[in-house]
């Protein structure tokens, strides 16, 4: 059988949960990934962030191959973001309705999940193989073994599934005329720990994503199945103000946490040794076109890496498995460029639309969220939803808990900003919000979407 | 005396006039470029256009360290464009005044002439030397020399003059949060030749670049000191209709030349044989930012590639040169990294301003060149421009013929833009044009700039 052999760059989670699908189909696959197995040692994230958040996308991608049941035992359900304030007070924000969750998860289990999973269904795992050179026109591989040795591998079609700093995408940067962009925003992070206390129990409530927002940073908290959390600070690298660039003693960076982190910062005991210990990583958009060059394409953050405010991007990575996979039974493998070309037509706008929508997240979630008028807002918008289920559907419900295209979504989050920027501008809006005439609402909606 | 050593990467026109500058400023200035000595060899252009079309900003930075007059000889005036209609009838339009000109040049024989001048003063010109790796942060280069070896050379700083595919901002990408963009345009182009006479004449007016602009493609030439011209065709490299794709034998050419361009067809002997002999380039326009990261700096199409269609890159780059020796003149080498960090602040909007109107550009040349309305428009600006030269100067007249800010340039042109639709929206303006009132222009455009 001819066009069978299929080489994935990048045994992450898209590359390895790619594996799982495309061995399922009987072909043959083999991963090439340039670290060690992460099986056999500690995993060691490098400027990749420790916790994901899983949601319905993701699940969705789970689901078409059996492995719901699998990865279940390693989440924790967060229904809700708990909002810190600079004295210690919480306030509870639903993400949707009552059992409607996103789900914190390692990425270092999970990988290791999917990477047993791969392996089990046939593909061949090569860690320590480093693509040293990627031959478009020939499809063909240079790589150098663990014992430092090179080999030329031909394969039938190549897969980038190596990240935002894809080298297969920097292959068809040089050998092609690709349209490449790539954007770092002015912030950075750095991930902490707030660990469970002596008796192994959770010191906050575990079932929200904590976010202490403060205007132009933030820093958040995911809980993890050892009852820690991990904390991730949100810093712009240099400025006037609070930024990375300043904190340069235990001085600067005790000041910062009890100015503006006091709650948190009685719970980390070793946030001084793990923030001068742990890398400052920062935080890049990748966007490109074409996606795919002969029988080369590119998946996942390779082709659209984006900021993680949005919570998506390992999610919209596996819905872009489920739609190849889709494509794959649609067109079969006898043309590889048919089916990329369809993958990269369906798929290229809705990647740049919840990009697009990560950025716009990032200052809800660090400056937003801190504003009652946001916070009823979002009541409204609820409420809403609740009354008119199909009428009314928050944008952050049908990002996160619908498998609409995220171009839709971002369209009908457009419209209803609209409508909900005029709801808000009644000056009486913070005692009156529940008095809102929710059915006129709903036909200024009607309305927009006609026009 | 420190920070003394400057290592160039690239001789090519920007690099080697960047040489002659700075070694005359003392500094010990060495430039390493990758491909052998272009004095040694016959000059192969390797995907980059054989001759440059030298203007004003271009001679200013000449003229600064006295190399007009080694320069003039080797030029040759072409005082407008000379459009081909396909029935072989040819229009004549000025780019400016009567003396007004743009001056065609051989990069090879300029790029000579530039490397023997820097040589002069004392650079340093490393050939076939390939820096295989940059560190920004020790300001470092591993150089592989000619004979195979390797060796790291320490430097004071580092300036990418290396073009649109540029190592050191490859190694800034990699090392540093650097901003980048790469675009594609969907036309590649082929350079081809008109030859001279059996008695070496030129077959054409040699004062003129000629176009024949078919709309969605088209030819230009440029006349040579040998009195051949060198023609470049912009086609599509894909689609529809005309294009690099579709021409797939001798007949298929034929067919296009005649159709299109059946006056140059006729002479072009050697059509056949140079079109399947030559490479089809592609155009790339190249953003990013910032410009320098540590004592590394970029310059020219390293940081702005942009589209020929305006005939500034290389004009653009000298500037870049005439303007870097202007601050290194007000701020002193002592802190190279103000330097730098001014040069970038003052020219990114500029550069910027310039790749766009390149980018603008090129619908004109193909395509509004061959419209008499557009004719018309023109002759008005130069009239305008005629009875009131300050307060009204042609766009093109501004970019090519003066040393103003390309960023005000382009302001302007937009405001004068908007003025000049409004005066064509006149029914009978390819009538009346010569009664138009210039004075109520003047007016209107006075009133925009106040606005």
């Amino acid at each position: 059988m001819k066009n069978n052999d299929v080489s994935i760059i990048g045994a992450g989670l898209i590359g390895s949960l790619l594996g799982i699908y495309l061995s399922k189909k009987g072909l043959n696959v083999s991963i090439y990934e340039k670290r060690p197995d992460l099986r056999e040692q500690q995993y060691a994230p490098a400027g990749r962030s420790i916790n994901m958040a899983l949601s319905d996308r993701g699940w969705k991608a789970l689901d078409k191959i059996g492995l719901r049941e699998l990865v279940e035992p390693y989440v924790i359900p967060m229904y809700g973001r708990r909002i810190h304030d600079e004295h210690g007070a919480t306030t509870f924000l639903s993400y949707g309705k009552e059992n409607q969750a996103i789900y914190s998860i390692s990425r270092g289990k999970f990988n290791h999940v999917l990477v047993d999973e791969a392996e089990k269904h046939g593909t061949k795992m090569c860690f320590s193989h480093i693509c040293e050179e990627i031959s478009i026109a020939d499809t063909t591989l240079k790589v150098v073994l663990p014992d430092g040795t090179k080999e030329d591998r031909e394969t039938d079609v190549v897969i980038g599934a190596d990240g935002a700093y894809s080298s297969l995408r920097d292959a068809m940067q040089r050998q092609t005329r690709l349209n490449y962009k790539q954007e770092y925003i002015s912030h950075g992070y750095k991930e902490l720990t707030i660990p469970a206390t002596k008796e192994g129990e959770f010191v906050m409530d575990p079932n929200a994503l904590h976010i202490w927002p403060r205007g132009e940073f933030m820093l958040i908290a995911l809980p993890n199945p050892d009852h820690s959390f991990t904390c991730t600070l949100f810093l712009p690298f240099e400025g006037e103000k609070v930024c990375f660039d300043k904190i340069n003693d235990e001085a600067d960076l005790e000041s910062v946490f009890r100015t503006y982190f006091d709650d948190a910062f009685s719970l980390m005991p070793d946030l001084a040794k793990e923030y001068f210990d742990n890398p400052t990583s920062s935080l890049i958009n990748v966007e490109c076109y074409p996606w795919l060059a002969n029988k080369s394409m590119l998946i996942g953050d390779a082709c659209h890496a984006m900021v993680p405010f949005f919570g998506q991007g390992m999610n919209c990575g596996f819905e872009d498995c489920f739609i190849l996979d889709g494509l794959i039974e649609k067109y079969g493998t006898t043309s590889w460029e048919l089916v990329f070309e369809k993958f990269q037509k369906v798929r290229k706008s809705d990647t740049d639309a919840i990009s697009e929508m990560a950025r716009n997240n990032f200052t809800e979630m660090r400056d937003s969220v801190a504003n009652p008028r946001f916070i009823i807002r979002k009541k409204i918008e609820a409420r809403l939803h609740e009354l008119y289920p199909t009428e009314w559907i928050p944008l952050y419900t049908m990002v996160t808990f619908s498998d609409m295209k995220y171009e839709d979504a971002y369209a009908q989050g457009r419209l209803q900003d609209e409508v909900m920027d005029k709801v808000m501008e009644d000056p009486m809006i913070l005692q009156n919000w529940q008095q809102v005439d929710y059915a006129a609402i709903i036909s200024q909606i009607e309305t927009a979407r006609m026009v």
